[in-house]
């Protein structure tokens, strides 16, 4: 839109927080404006990327080729662009070693050996629920710290390791829930 | 595990509120306990899933069969268990036509008739980010309410409107951050 400059007042009312919230929180983080809040749209985002991690490269892991993963490991337009990697895969069906081109897939009992020689931190749960705790389980004794799972389970895990359940169904059964009853209704934003 | 009863205290314990609080929401709803804030787990199963509508058959839509809808077109393991039925596709790519076996896939000029006539109110958006909100606001003025949403934009829509943007990209780089610099960093929970 061609904007090169983007004041607190602004960045405050799109988050839904005020002015003075977002200057306190930018200047935590070193990230200082010019006069009354003012902050250089080029220089912000650097700095915005930089805090997240946006533009280090990342290698992560992806266990379960089922549907799910199979569409993960072909989701390059998104991943890829931003420099996160599914560098292997890991299976028990044997019919799906090698075959997909997307990614190299390998047996699971090739995934502790790999975890540790490439410092993987982070892997993606693509497995059937029944499953997925015992994955989740054999993950963390090989030093993994972050799980993206889309196994329709809560897994259990010490309260370092960070998991991001993704539960398809129950994303799907709040939205039609919510659609249904209205906005207002208990648990609908 | 063979329980037949629960107290409000072992319930608002895993949820992280006052057994107070489970007593008070529960008999918002109609949900009465036996003395002391016990409950019969198999009632308080069957109210609870009668609340959220999980019981309720309902037909949904898809647009867009790329990777990820392709995916959620054969997730029948989840959804279909949950009888939430994606009973249609929608895709601008002819060659996409009928050849899929898992769900029927219709061209988009197809989309509104269906809607009306099917009386369809939930959409999942599969389509790429590009052509995201343009796809949001044709479900919109069909009459949908409800909207999935898995292309990595934030959707703009009416208030009234129930959006639920799941960002592959974004929970990823999520876990990654949490992964990397521990939890008790900002954003990480």
């Amino acid at each position: 839109m061609g904007f090169e400059r983007i004041f607190s007042y602004n960045l405050g009312r799109e988050a839904g927080v005020t002015a003075e919230q977002v200057r306190k929180d930018f200047s935590q983080f070193g990230i200082r404006g010019k006069k009354k809040g003012e902050y250089c749209i080029e220089e912000l985002l650097d700095n915005l990327n930089d805090i997240f991690g946006k533009n280090e490269q990342e290698d992560v892991i992806l266990v379960g080729m089922g549907n799910i993963g199979k569409a993960l490991a072909r989701y390059e337009c998104g991943f890829v662009k931003k420099r996160k990697y599914i560098i292997a895969a890991f299976d028990i069906d044997p019919s799906k070693y090698k075959k997909n081109a997307d990614v190299q897939v390998l047996p699971m009992e090739m995934m502790p050996r790999f975890i540790r020689d490439n410092g993987i931190t982070v892997a993606i749960i693509a497995v059937p629920g029944i499953s997925a705790q015992d994955v989740c389980n054999q993950l963390i004794d090989c030093g993994i710290r972050g799980i993206m799972n889309f196994a329709p389970i809560i897994l259990k895990a010490p309260p370092e390791i960070v998991i991001d359940n993704i539960n398809l169904c129950n994303s799907l059964e709040g939205v039609i829930h919510c659609a249904k009853r209205g906005k207002d209704d208990f648990g609908c934003e």
